[in-house]
């Protein structure tokens, strides 16, 4: 996302620059934060409109006409899985899917879509298989694949290692989203998450690969069905399609993406400071990947929801009358979602309610 | 630019993919450059209007409004002797100024910039630095500095290195130079470089580090002054203010912005299949490191001025009657401006006259 300084996870926008990252100094990140925030600040033009932003960017051109919102992301080190795999065909998927995502936590349908891909020597297959994924996901998603960059860069990666980058542009088609109209007793419906999507990969693979010392084609330990390959690289979900009914409908009043810095860090972002976020973390079963990450690494609760997704990719807030009406629709569509807790009056806190 | 496939250069825009780089088998290049190309014409919708693009690709909202351009951008390995030298305030303006060219050369002025950075292990000072760089050229070029991305991916880059991603849209303010209304006898007008700007870094740092075994502190060979790094890093210039008084004017019929592929690559890009651009390469000398990297290399004149810049970093397409009022604008503004060429009947080739 376009958001956060830390751990895979982003930067923010127009002026807000915020962290997460379990991993890092908190002090320090704190104060990078704070001077590149003035860098940001210094920058500002009459083209930001960035007072909610935080998924991504708004701004708007010098004439009348749609209010765009643009945003900037990687995959992160689940590129990793995907070079130990020999697999490169679904990255592009994830990096566009979560782009999507992104805007659409802001209100926004992408327009277009421009990849970096940056290798120490140009190999044409894993190029093609790259960008087919990306393409593929551009289709699915109705955003025209731009432009993009193909950077050969010798002694900058290992042979067969590759960064990737994702810009996406669009349009403001749900402007009440990006309001952010919120009320205590509002409820928070989960959207199910495909797998890890694009965060907490260098968690996963300290614990998968170095400490069990398995490899891609083993079985995942436990009772996640497929091999560590494929379990960790099930493509990053969009919700553009199963979400833009209820969005087109009104019924969507906030939506966070949750990437970096799981459920708490994301849903946080969305908040004012008036309100709570309680989520019931029975309100759902983690899924068998995440419930043995979580007992292999011994983590506290708190860390682990604040590391993975554990199971829930997005969450929209909606009136508490229109919670039935949102599940239903989001149920007849097969997009799996539920109700996993309300915003009651307090500080702009998430609290995980349930079990440690 | 977004523009080619191949050695630290890019990829094309809305269907036309493109490619020049010396130093890559080009049958296999142009194989992989179709391919891509209909995974891009795959993904088209109604946004893309990018009929003439290839410094930028143009889109549209659903609305009535701007007409907008994105481009994409890295800084290649400049980025090795940003690493060499402990400098790291300078790469950020070369990738603004390179992608705020991109955009000028489709007639598009900014809107907003977003960055990547990518650390194996994030180290404050270095990232408050680049962005430092990012948000000077940003506030020189009128650009906001929408959002970014600080991604920390353990493994992906060895410590105190990075990549460096930039991304852009602007919107078109210049519209007549994006239809390319070129007609023979049309006088190229050469705007000087600063240096190497974004290209030939990997040709550059073989001739100076490893063959002559020079370091960054060096004087730089031959009658250049200042050392090597100085001369390395001098920022790619951003020629927006320049032009622009011109471009209002009406006077700009084309830009081509010489990046990779150097000027034969890129002032092809802007030529139509019944004109050629005929350059006199002795309108000018070029810079004494462009004539240290050209002896050294022993290279043919039509490789060296693919593969460098030689002194010219963007070149305008003029009406003869013109081009004594525009190179006056620029002179005046110590921009620094001469013709060197013309257009003539032909078939879309760049022809290099003068000495060899």
């Amino acid at each position: 996302m376009t958001g956060d300084t830390g751990g895979e996870d982003g930067r923010g926008d127009g002026g807000a620059y915020t962290y997460e990252d379990a991993g890092v100094d908190l002090d320090a990140a704190e104060a990078l934060k704070e001077r590149l925030g003035s860098l940001v600040a210094s920058t500002r033009t009459e083209a930001v409109r960035a007072e909610f932003g935080s998924f991504g960017g708004r701004f708007r051109t010098s004439e009348p006409g749609a209010e765009l919102v643009a945003s900037a992301d990687g995959v992160g080190t689940k590129l990793k899985v995907a070079f130990r795999a020999g697999r490169h065909d679904t990255v592009g998927q994830d990096l566009v899917n979560h782009c999507v995502n992104d805007l659409l936590a802001e209100g926004a349908v992408p327009l277009v879509f421009l990849d970096y891909v940056a290798t120490g020597e140009l190999e044409d297959e894993t190029v093609h298989d790259v960008v087919a994924g990306i393409a593929r996901a551009c289709r699915e998603n109705g955003c025209a694949l731009l432009g993009g960059e193909t950077a050969e860069m010798p002694g900058f990666y290992p042979g067969g290692e590759y960064d990737l980058v994702g810009f996406v542009v669009g349009e403001v088609a749900f402007p009440e989203i990006g309001t952010r109209d919120l009320r205590a007793g509002d409820r928070l419906v989960a959207l199910p998450s495909s797998g890890l999507h694009t965060n907490g990969y260098s968690f996963a693979r300290g614990l998968l690969f170095e400490r069990a010392g398995l490899s891609v084609d083993d079985p995942f330990p436990g009772e996640a069905a497929g091999t560590v390959g494929e379990v960790l690289l099930r493509v990053h979900r969009s919700y553009l399609d199963d979400l833009a009914p209820s969005c087109r409908a009104g019924r969507i009043r906030a939506l966070a993406h949750v990437t970096g810095g799981g459920i708490p860090g994301n849903l946080g972002r969305v908040l004012p400071d008036s309100l709570d976020a309680v989520v019931d973390v029975d309100s759902w079963e983690p899924p068998a990947e995440f419930r043995w990450l979580w007992d292999e690494s011994g983590a506290p609760r708190d860390e682990i929801y604040r590391t993975l997704n554990m199971g829930v990719g997005m969450i929209a807030v909606v009136r508490e009358d229109e919670a039935p009406a949102v599940v239903d629709a989001l149920e007849e569509r097969g997009a799996g979602a539920f109700v996993c807790g309300r915003l009651a009056e307090g500080d702009g806190s998430v609290r995980l309610a349930g079990r440690d």
